[in-house]
């Protein structure tokens, strides 16, 4: 069997955290690792990960989370945050880094970076957010993935104000727009959930065959 | 280190697949159980995931997707696609499941079903389109780890026409709009791709610790 099968089937959205019990380093490290090297459009990764150790900052966030412990009694909180200022300067230090990464000159890479460029340039603001939002979930699903392999608890939040935590987290500043949250690090041994079967749709349901 | 971490670096959008190379039965399960497994929000999962076989079906639509040849060739075609039904009878069906998998009486979570009918009924049209198809991005990240434990190849696409993918498809019928398409196979061994530096930004241009 699939040993990513086995930890996804392993995995559940930990409704209490142990707050004693602090994800290591070098987890953490693989954790960002697979954050880093998980796929999107392009490859131009139009987001940040906004990793949240303040106290406070955590305290101010529960708040506009309807209170969810998770928040504060999780080892760590990722929040994944889209760039609203994805522009021709983006493009622009994307294909510098190709070029500089497989030593080729950016100037073989001007159809690339054209074809970029024109996309980004034809979507209204709105459209643009939607599109680096959803960038943000398939890092999540990889972090997930992640996480579970090496034992360690996650539940993915989207209920929270997005505006309220981009005011705490200071993120108009920045750029940036909170879109989702991963709380992360190990189960409480009370938390009941853990015991309950996954529940999900069947093949039959989930998938059609054309 | 972590297998996936391997398996995340080896791994590559795939520009031409092998064609004559398809995925066995086996794998193609254990692809569509991780897709089912992955997380959701509230665990609706609400899309379904069509895989097309037929030839002339993949035909039309690598001519709405810009000729990428990753579309017939590749062995297995996966079109995330999200529900744009999500109503109270997807809340009833879902807490039905929840029940029968667990052995509990609905009547148990009629606090669980009434906060998810009350943020569906909440959201405009377009804001549960956009909340639906968030959440295929996060089977998708799913599915790219699990084929790359297999050592099987992906390539997600945002590059065709939506509208052109619906109609081919039948979608309109189903409630069935197309979000993102995975192509899955083999590479094909003239693939250039596969032998370039992955490139990513650093953990220091995508992290902030606060």
């Amino acid at each position: 069997m699939s040993t990513l099968l086995e930890n996804l089937n392993w995995r559940y959205a930990t409704k209490k955290f142990d707050a004693t019990k602090k994800i290591s380093e070098s987890d953490l490290n693989t954790l960002k690792e697979a954050v880093r090297l998980a796929a999107s459009s392009y490859g131009l990764q139009p987001f940040k990960v906004v990793i949240v150790e303040n106290p406070e900052l955590r305290e101010k966030l529960k708040a506009e989370a309807w209170g969810q412990t998770q928040i504060t009694d999780a080892s760590h909180l990722f929040i994944f945050a889209n760039d609203l200022n994805l522009d021709s300067k983006s493009v622009e230090a994307y294909i510098k880094n190709i070029s500089e990464t497989r030593g080729v000159p950016t100037d073989a890479l001007g159809g690339f970076s054209d074809m970029m460029n024109n996309v980004i340039s034809n979507l209204s603001n709105e459209a643009k957010n939607i599109w680096t939002s959803k960038q943000t979930y398939i890092a999540l699903g990889t972090l997930l993935s992640a996480a579970a392999e090496l034992k360690i608890d996650t539940t993915p939040m989207e209920g929270f104000s997005p505006a309220a935590f981009n005011e705490i987290l200071g993120f108009d500043k920045l750029g940036l727009n909170a879109v989702v949250v991963a709380t992360i690090g190990y189960r409480h041994d009370e938390d009941d959930s853990q015991h309950y079967k996954k529940v999900r749709k069947s093949q039959e349901e989930l998938f059609i065959t054309l």
